[in-house]
């Protein structure tokens, strides 16, 4: 049994590595790499798959879901520069997919072991990523 | 190959176990135990997994998916009480995850069997479940 | 300049004339009188007209619009009976026109009256209200 | 990891088996085998599994992807009869699975190999179908 | 008070008028002009503008609507051929306007004349008309 | 009649006054004044209100219309920080509204004159404004 959250947040970002030039990185990444930043609103879906308990009949109380969302990726992330405010990708470029790694690991600290994670993260209404772990 | 069918159902609920006082009840489940009940518009969705037919070019007719959900789902839970008026709660929770293996079960033995079955089941936008049997 | 925010609330009702006996109810209303109940996700848009403030930018900031929805609306109505839970409701039919009425009027003591108000209420995806004051 | 880009397309179609009269098709396949044809907005979504490359930070630029469904899907099917229009569909009756099978092998060797290939279609906002290869 | 009905049907047409070449119809039309036609997932809303009925607490019973929808747009248009199955089409092109233009009256003489009209009708997730009557 | 057409762009931005402090800025603006931009996937839609034309059966031809936002809008603001990147908002707060008023004088000299413009904007799945010139 999976049980999912939905949540949203709104990023400036740029595709971009420092060990590159500005030129490289536009020549690599297009305007996604435009050195004065651009945005999205992410859509982030977390997935658990586990058991469900019977005595509550949940898989897990979702409020703890939202809970964990809101003080791991949105007090993080929301409204901010992800390559200037958040040192998690002050190395990393802040790709959807590396993007759902690091909120991946987030989360996967403050959720249940015993239940497995999987995060589905929307860049745009076309564009979307899916991880799972390793 | 998957084949789904989406469907919604509008129905009241209140999470809730009789063998607990409403005090208990609330205290675990928060205002979704409020006695009075509250509600949702469902949506599920009914997805098939098999081969595809090679005379008729379908996985199977979703037309049979569509009725099958309305006589099975539909007839039973839209505009009911799933607490009341439904005898598949009446001892058992009516969480998310728990309509979904009632609506899995209700189904199982509706549609072909050798086509494997998953439900997934929205309560809100932002709250998702999905069971694929045992 | 019309700018709007968009909230959700979900609870149970059921479309009932307490002067009317249930079986005029169950004539009249159908389904949606389900002496149980039934319920719905609502999705509530208020919309507000008027003029940019120049110094800000804004028509309103729409956050006094989000906090007057959650105050207003959704402390009173959000995992409510609307029938059974809501004063407002008592002698009033709870039909999705109604709901936008006692929508209206909670949202407009409360927000600014330079600014014209509309309510959006849907009651499922496909059935809305829209109402402007008389 | 998975990368999805999601893309649309506009077209008609018969449900049809050419070895078969208009009656019987219209037996098996209803109003679907309409001999004048209906349509629909298909939504398609590309989803690839792989390796994040950690050079890019992509598991692949999604431009590919985007590139790929224009010269080898948009081109081909977009307002087009796929019946009458597209060679792919002279012997092989265009249902939602059928259109996936066809999508899926026009896409697969255009895109890097050692990245697996799902495709889901949606023919309506009910009817989706999901293929991952043999 | 205004209230709301949203209703999909499938349909092929092609822009085109018969006292033009299809030479000079996809001059001007393009690839909606192609001979084999194409086709949509037509979404349409029906909105009537009046007065609560303060008995029933409804403006007009959604029911009303849904059914006139269905025999007079759904029957008519539904999978079919705008421009060969259905007459309104025959020496009318059948651009998203007119087809608008086409259900307003259809449904004009269907729905209580007491209650204004307004047709919204999306050919593409992008592409929308509203017509409200002369 | 009315006809519109929907569009997206991705845009780096922060509620702002020059003339005002950063401390001001982010004790009047919050969160949405972070120094370092945030962004959003803005949903434009382009609606313009006038007579059909008796010989196409168009309003206009929405690809007039998409042209225009590609050239005028798309170029200009996707993939940019409208702070810096865009001469229109150097000495004008990049709010909802504000954008909205700018992009409503971009499209009016580009699209026809005898058609009313009105121009809604997204800036999330939330909030939204809608603005038709003076």
């Amino acid at each position: 049994m999976k049980v999912s959250r939905r949540a949203t947040f709104n990023a400036a970002h740029r595709l971009f590595r420092p060990d590159w030039t500005d030129e490289k990185n536009i020549e690599i990444f297009g305007k996604c790499s435009n050195p004065n930043f651009h945005g999205h609103n992410y859509v982030l879906e977390v997935i658990l798959d586990g058991e469900i308990d019977p005595e509550t009949g949940y898989v897990i109380d979702l409020k703890i879901v939202k809970d964990a969302i809101k003080s791991e990726i949105d007090e993080r992330f929301d409204h901010r520069n992800l390559n200037l405010d958040c040192p998690e990708f002050k190395d990393l470029n802040p790709t959807a997919e590396n993007i759902a790694v690091v909120t991946w690991n987030l989360l996967r600290s403050k959720l249940p072991m015993h239940l497995e994670l999987t995060i589905k993260l929307w860049e745009t209404e076309n564009n979307c990523v899916e991880y799972a772990g390793k």
